[in-house]
C-alpha cells in the first residue's frame, strides 16, 4: 500500500504538522544562497524576487535597532530609491541636452558650416551674428553654404549641384558611421528599443541590452542617424538611453543591482525620463511608461517616476538646447478656439490616423519579416547606406523634406503670425487692414501657399513609403517624430482647405454661425497638431498619454477635445484592423515571450489542455522526498533542461510538497560534493523537515536539502480555466505553475506553455479579436 | 487504511483522469446557476466574476455566428461599454452644471437678490444690468442686499446687523434643510463618498450606496450643504453623484448589472467623470481615478475613464455655468516665469502642506471617533445646526471668509493686473508709471494689503479648525475646496511676502540676481496656487493626479516644477508622521475590509499562522465528496454561518477537491427537495464525477451536486509567506484561499483574516511604517 507509506513518511499527522511553525521559522532564518541570478534569455520570478527583497528590508529594520550607524544605513537604504531617480533624472536629462545640440549642428553641417565657429548651428551662427536683418533671420555672412564656401557662388545651377552632392554624401557618411558603430561595439543599439524594453520590464532577462556600451554606442549613434536625415526620431531610442542610465545606476546599489524585481521599478521610472526629456512632457512621461511600456507599476513607483522626470525636464532646461527657456519640443501658441463644426474634419484626421497606423504596423511588419527570413538579413550596412541614399537623394529638392522632421513638424504646427515668413503663411493681404501681431482673420492663399500644398503631399506619400522601410534598420531609429510628421503634413493641407473653404464660403450653412468675414476662424496649424496625435495614436495606440504629451507641448487647455476626439477615433479604427500596436506587433515578430495585459482570453481550455507533459509525452521529471540519490539527481540535471523540479511524497502517492530550482540544486549538490564528507553518488538526497533515520553503518552518509526546497510553489488544479491562469500568470508574475487534483501532482504550465497556447488560440479563431 | 479508500473512491488513476477533458468540458456546458449575487456587507470574488463575464461573452460570440439578428446584438454588446460611458458622462456633466449654478445662486442667496429675476446669481443680475460701472463691477441696482429691500437702507449698523442676522438664519435653514434630507431619505448621501466609493470598488458590496435615492438627495443636499456656507467642497461628493450615475446607467445593461466586476470598471471610469467636472480637469479627473479611488483599473477602463471625463467635461461646456467658456474652476494666467530661489518658499510651502495634513487628519479622525462613540453621534441634526450656525457667525464679519470658498480660492489665484479691483491689489503705484495691462512691475503694498493679510491670517486660523470638525458631519462634504482654501491663504501671504522682500530688499544677494528694481518678478498668486496643491496633497496624499489638476486649472506649462515640488515635499512630510490619507483613515475608522495596495507587508508570518482553525478552535467545517447526508449538509448551514465550504475526498485523508458556495448549496438543497423525487434527509450528497454505484432498493436517491463544486479553488500551501498571500488577494481580487500542505486541506484564509492579521502586525510594529 504505497499511498500510506507515502503518507507515513513524513513523519507527522496532520494536527502536528501544525505545531510545527516554530521549525519553519528556523528554515527561513537560514541565509537565502546567492545563487539565485537567472541565465539570459530567461523570465524572471517575480514573487520570489518580491519576497527576497522583503527579507532583505526586514533583516536592515532589525539590525537597525542595534546601532547608529545601522539606523544611518538603513535609513540611507529606504533613501536610495530617490537618489537613483536624482541621478538617473540628471543624467538623462543631461544627454537628451547633449544630443539635442549635437543633432542640431550635424544637421545643419549638411547644407553649410558656420564661419565664426564651425561648432555653431545654423541658428547659434546668426544668433551671435549683429549683421541678421529681421527679414531673413535665417540668413547672416557668417553662415555659408557649402557651395557658397567652396565656389563662391551661392546662386545658381552649380551650386545647387554642389550643395546636393555634399548632403547626400555627408548622410551617407553618418548613417554608414552609425550602422558600423552599432555593428562592431553595441549590436543591441539598434532600433527604437521599446519592445525590448517593453519585453525587459514584463520579466525577461537580455543580458548587455542595457548595458554600458548600449548607452555609449547607442548615444553616439542616435546623433549620427537623426543627423543623417533618415525617417526617423529620437524619442523611442531616448527612452532606451534613459533606461541605460537607470540600469547603470541600479548597479551603484545593492537593493537594485541584486534584485531583478526591484531593478525593473526603476527602469519602468528611467522610461518615464526618457519620454520626458525627449518631448520635454514630465507628466506625458511617466504616462506613457504607465500606459505602454511598464508592466508591473505600483503607486510606489509612480511617484518616483513623476520626480525622475521632474528632474530630468528641470535638468533639460538648466541646458536650455532649444534657446528659449522652454521645455518643450514644438511650442505653439494659438488666439482662436475651435468650433463644434470642426469636430468633423478632426475625426476626419482620427480616421487617417488609424489608417496609416494600420498600413504602417502592416507595411513595417511584412517588411522586417522579409528582412529576416531572406538574404537582405545579411547586409545590414548596405540596406542603411541604399535607404540614406535614396532618402537624401528624394528629401533635398523638396523644402518640406530636406530640414530636419522636427523642424518641419515646428513648422506645420505654428499658427501664421504677422511676423511669419514662412511660405505656408503667404497669404494675400488686405491692404487697408491694419496688421495686429496677432489674431489674424482669415485670408485668401497667396500662391507660395499653394506651392506649399503640392510640395506638402508630395512630401507625405515621400514620408509614408519611407517611413515603412526605414524602422527596424541596424541603427537607433524611433517612429513618434516621422508618424507625427505625417499626420502633422495631412492635417495642415486639411486645415488650409478648411480655411479656404470657410473664407471663400463663409455663406454656407456650416459656416455661417462662427465664421463671420474678417474674423480668424480656422488654425491650420491646430489641424497639424491634431492630425499629429491622430497618427501617433494609430501606430503606437496610446490615447491618454498621447493626449498628454500634445497638451504639454502646447499648454492650449482648449484644445484637449479636439485631441481626445482624434486620439480615439484613430484606436478605434486601427484597432478595428488589428489590436496590436506597433511595439506589440514586433515583440511577436522577434518571439519575445510577453504576456501582454492588454490581450484578452476568453478561450475555454483548460489548464489540463496546456500543462506539460501531454498525454503522448513521457512523465514529468520530479524528485521524491527521501528515495532519490545524488547520481540520479545529478543525471536528471543532464538529461533534461528544466528551470527546476518538483518534489512529491514519493513517486506512486504523487503528493506535491514543493518545488527546487536547478541552479540551486546544481549548486547545492556541487558544494556538498566538495565540503561534505561522505556525500558521494549513491547519498541519498531528503527533502524532508526530519532528520532521516538511518543505520549509518551500511548507507552514505545523506544529503539534507530542504533549506533550497520551495515550499510554497504555486499550484493550480486541472480544472482552472486557463482565463483564470493567464490572468495569475499576468498578475503574480509567475515563472511556472504546477497543476494538481486533489493533491496529487499531474503536470506543469510555463510562462511559455502559456504563451504558446494563447497563441495557437489567437490563430485558430482569428475572429474572435473583433469583440473585444 | 482509510488513506488508500479515500484515494480509490475517486475512482481513477491519475492517468485515467487526465482522460477525462472531454467530461470537464460537459461540466462547464450547464449555466451557472443564477444565484450568484452576494450579499449586503460581502466581498464579492474577482476571479469569479471575471469568469462569468468570459462565459457570458463567449455564449455571445458564439451565437452572434447563428444570423444577422445575434450578430447585431453581440456588436451592440460590445459597444454598450461605451454608450455607458457617454451616457455617465453627459448626465454627470449636466448634474454638475445644475448643481453650479444652484449653489451660486443660493450662495448670493443669504446677501440678498436680484430684482429683476429672483432666480438670478449677483453676477447675473449685474451682468444683465447695464447700469453697472466699470470700476464697481458688483454693485448694480438691480442686486439689494437684504436690508437694503427691507429697510430701504444700504449703511449703517442697521442694516449690518439685519444683514448678519439673515445671512445666518439662512445658513440655518440651507443645512437643517440638508441634514433633515439625508436623515429622512437617504443617510448614505453624506459625507464625501470617497472611502465607500474606494471600498466598494476594492470588491465590497454596500447595497443602497449607489442608489437612485441616494443619487437624489446628494444632489439637492449638495447644493444646499454649499450654500450654507460651511467649509466643505463639492467634489468628493461630486464623485459620488457620478457614480451614482454609473450604478443608475449599469442598470440598463446586463453585461453590467449582472456582474459586480464589470460593474465596477464602470464606476472607476464614473469617479474620473466626477473629478472631471468637479474642476473641469478631465485628465486630472481620469489620474485621481486611477491613483486614489481605483483597485482594479485595466487599460481598457482608462481610455473608457476618458472618454467619459471627456463627455462630462464637454456637456459642463455646453452648459457653461460659470459664464465664461472655460471648463476650469479657477482660471488663472501668469505673465511672470519662477525663479529658481523662489523654490525655497515653495518648498516651505510643501512643509506647511505636510504639517497640515497630519494635524487636519489626526485632528479630524479623532472628532469622528468622538462621534462614533459618545452620545454627539446621536445627535446629528443637532450637530449640524451648532457648526453651522459657529461658522456663520464666525464667517460674517471677515470678508474673505464670508463670500464663498471657491471665489475666495478664486480671488487668492488671481495675478493682480491693472483693472483688479480687489483689496489684495491694493499696491502704491508709481504716478509716473504708465499702466500697461498686464506685466506691472513689483510695489509696495498699501494699506489694502496690510488689512487683506490680516483678515488672511484669521480666515486661515478659522478655516484651519472648523474644517476638522466639519469634515464628517452627516451632510454631503467634500475636502477639496477647504483644503485648497487653507493653502491658497498661507500660498498668498508667504507670496505677498516674498514679493515685498524683494521689493524693499532688492540689493539683497537672493533677490540680486533675478529682481531688478521696476521688473515684475514675484507673482503672489503662483504662491497660493502651490499652496493649494501642498496642501490638498498633504491630506489626500495624491501627488501624479493633484499636479495635473492644478495644471489643468491654469494651463501653466512653466509652474509644474513648483508644483511637483511643493506636492512631494508635502507628501514626504506628511508621510513621515503616517502613511494613511484622509480617505484610508477613514476607511479604518469605519473598519471597512479595504486591502490598501500601498501598504507594504513586510512581516515574516506564514500562511499557517494566519489560517482558520487555529490551534484551540474547533476543525474545519467540511464537506466529504460522497459520505455526506443532505441532513449534515442543512445542519451545518444552520449552524454555521461561513461562505462555502470545502469539499475534502474523505474526513480521513482531508485530499481536497472544490469549494462549494453556502448560497448556492442551500438554494440547490431547496430546488432538489421540492423538484427531484426521492431526495430526503438521509439522501447521500454525491461530488463525485461518476455516478455512485448505490443499491438503489435501500438506500434513498442520492442528490449529485458536482455542477455547483468549484473544482478550481485557490489554494496556498502552510509554508507560503503572508506577503505572498496579502499579494495574491490584492491582485487577484480573492475572497477566501484554502490552506493545504502536500495536498491536504488544513485550513481557511479568508480576506477578513488577512485585513485583521495585516492591522495586528501593525500595531505591533509601528515603528516599520517608517521605512517603506
Amino acid at each position: 500500500d504505497t499511498e500510506s507509506q507515502g503518507a507515513s513518511s513524513t513523519g507527522a499527522t496532520p494536527s502536528e504538522e501544525m505545531n510545527g511553525t516554530g521549525n519553519l521559522m528556523d528554515f527561513l532564518d537560514e541565509p537565502f544562497p546567492d545563487v539565485g541570478t537567472y541565465e539570459d534569455f530567461h523570465t524572471i520570478d517575480w514573487l520570489r524576487e518580491k519576497s527576497r527583497d522583503t527579507d532583505r528590508h526586514r533583516k536592515i529594520t532589525t539590525k537597525s535597532k542595534e546601532s547608529y550607524w545601522e539606523l544611518i544605513k538603513s535609513l540611507l537604504d529606504a533613501w536610495s530609491g530617490w537618489v537613483v531617480m536624482l541621478l538617473i533624472g540628471m543624467l538623462t536629462g543631461t544627454l537628451a541636452g547633449v544630443i539635442d545640440l549635437a543633432v542640431d549642428w550635424m544637421t545643419d553641417l549638411k547644407e553649410g558650416v558656420c564661419l565664426s565657429a564651425f561648432y555653431y548651428s545654423h541658428e547659434q551662427c546668426c544668433w551671435t551674428s549683429n549683421e541678421t536683418t529681421f527679414d531673413d533671420r535665417d540668413k547672416c555672412p557668417q553662415w555659408q553654404k557649402w557651395a557658397e564656401l567652396m565656389t563662391g557662388h551661392s546662386e545658381g545651377a552649380g551650386a545647387y549641384v554642389l550643395n546636393y552632392f555634399l548632403y547626400v554624401l555627408w548622410a551617407l557618411l553618418f548613417s554608414f558611421l552609425a550602422v558600423s558603430l552599432v555593428r562592431v561595439f553595441a549590436p543591441y543599439a539598434c532600433g527604437s528599443g521599446i519592445p525590448e524594453i517593453k519585453t525587459i520590464l514584463s520579466g525577461f532577462i537580455i543580458r548587455g541590452y542595457l548595458g554600458k556600451w548600449t548607452l555609449l554606442i547607442k548615444t553616439v549613434t542616435l546623433v549620427l542617424a537623426v543627423s543623417s536625415g533618415l525617417s526617423l526620431g529620437k524619442e523611442g531610442p531616448l527612452v532606451h538611453v534613459a533606461c541605460c542610465c537607470g540600469n547603470l545606476f541600479c548597479s551603484l546599489f545593492s537593493k537594485y543591482s541584486k534584485n531583478e524585481g526591484k531593478r525593473r521599478e526603476v527602469l519602468s521610472a528611467a522610461a518615464a525620463a526618457g519620454v520626458s526629456v525627449a518631448f520635454g512632457a514630465p507628466i506625458g512621461g511617466v504616462l506613457f511608461s504607465l500606459e505602454e511600456v511598464s508592466y508591473y507599476f505600483p503607486l510606489k513607483t509612480l511617484w518616483r517616476s513623476f520626480f525622475a522626470a521632474l528632474v530630468a525636464a528641470f535638468t533639460l532646461r538648466a541646458i536650455n538646447p532649444f534657446g528659449n527657456s522652454r521645455l518643450v519640443l514644438f511650442y505653439v501658441e494659438y488666439h482662436t478656439p475651435w468650433y463644434m463644426a470642426e469636430l468633423v474634419p478632426f475625426i476626419l484626421l482620427g480616421v487617417f490616423g488609424g489608417l496609416w497606423g494600420t498600413l504602417f504596423i502592416r507595411g513595417n511588419i511584412a517588411w522586417c519579416r522579409r528582412r529576416k527570413t531572406t538574404l537582405l538579413g545579411k547586409y545590414p550596412v548596405l540596406e542603411v547606406i541604399v535607404i540614406t541614399g535614396i532618402t537624401a537623394v528624394l528629401a533635398f529638392p523638396n523644402p518640406y523634406t530636406r530640414r530636419s522632421t522636427s523642424e518641419l513638424i515646428s513648422e506645420l504646427f505654428n499658427d501664421c503670425g504677422a511676423l511669419e515668413s514662412s511660405q505656408l503663411c503667404d497669404y494675400v493681404n488686405n491692404p487697408n487692414m491694419s496688421r495686429p501681431v496677432d489674431d489674424i482673420p482669415d485670408r485668401p492663399a497667396g500662391p507660395g501657399v499653394y506651392t506649399a500644398l503640392w510640395q506638402l503631399a508630395l512630401a507625405l506619400i515621400f514620408k509614408i513609403v519611407i517611413t515603412i522601410f526605414t524602422f527596424g534598420m541596424k541603427i537607433p531609429s524611433g517612429l513618434f517624430i516621422p508618424s507625427m510628421a505625417v499626420g502633422a503634413i495631412a492635417g495642415r493641407i486639411v486645415g488650409i482647405a478648411v480655411e479656404q473653404m470657410a473664407y471663400h464660403h463663409h455663406d454656407w450653412i456650416i459656416f455661417k454661425n462662427w465664421c463671420r468675414p474678417g474674423a480668424d476662424c480656422v488654425t491650420p496649424g491646430l489641424y497639424a497638431m491634431v492630425g499629429a496625435a491622430a497618427c501617433l495614436g494609430g501606430v503606437t495606440r496610446m490615447t491618454v498619454s498621447l493626449v498628454v504629451i500634445m497638451f504639454e507641448l502646447t499648454g492650449g487647455l482648449e484644445y484637449i477635445v479636439p485631441l481626445m476626439a482624434a486620439a480615439v477615433t484613430s484606436k478605434w479604427v486601427a484597432d478595428a484592423f488589428g489590436k496590436e500596436g506597433i511595439y506589440e506587433s514586433h515583440i511577436q515578430l522577434n518571439g519575445y515571450p510577453y504576456l501582454d495585459v492588454r490581450d484578452e482570453f476568453t478561450h475555454r481550455t483548460l489548464a489540463t489542455d496546456v500543462m506539460r507533459p501531454r498525454r503522448s509525452e513521457p512523465p514529468l521529471a520530479v524528485l521524491t522526498q527521501d528515495s532519490t540519490t545524488v547520481e540520479d539527481v545529478e543525471t536528471l540535471i543532464k538529461d533534461t533542461d528544466y528551470n527546476g523540479f518538483p518534489v512529491v511524497v514519493s513517486r506512486e502517492s504523487e503528493r506535491l510538497i514543493g518545488f527546487v530550482q536547478r541552479r540551486e540544486l546544481t549548486v547545492a549538490i556541487k558544494t556538498a560534493r566538495q565540503k561534505q564528507d561522505g556525500v558521494v553518488s549513491s547519498s541519498v538526497v531528503y527533502f524532508t523537515e526530519d532528520n532521516p533515520q538511518v543505520a549509518e553503518a551500511c548507507d552514505p552518509q545523506p544529503l539534507k536539502l530542504r533549506r533550497i526546497l520551495n515550499l510554497s510553489p504555486f499550484t493550480v488544479t486541472d480544472h482552472t480555466p486557463m482565463e483564470t491562469v493567464v490572468d495569475i500568470f499576468r498578475k503574480l508574475g509567475l515563472r511556472q505553475c504546477l497543476v494538481t487534483r486533489s493533491g496529487r501532482l499531474l503536470g506543469i504550465i510555463t510562462k511559455k506553455d502559456v504563451l504558446r497556447h494563447m497563441a495557437q488560440m489567437m490563430n485558430q479563431d482569428p475572429e474572435s479579436i473583433m469583440f473585444n
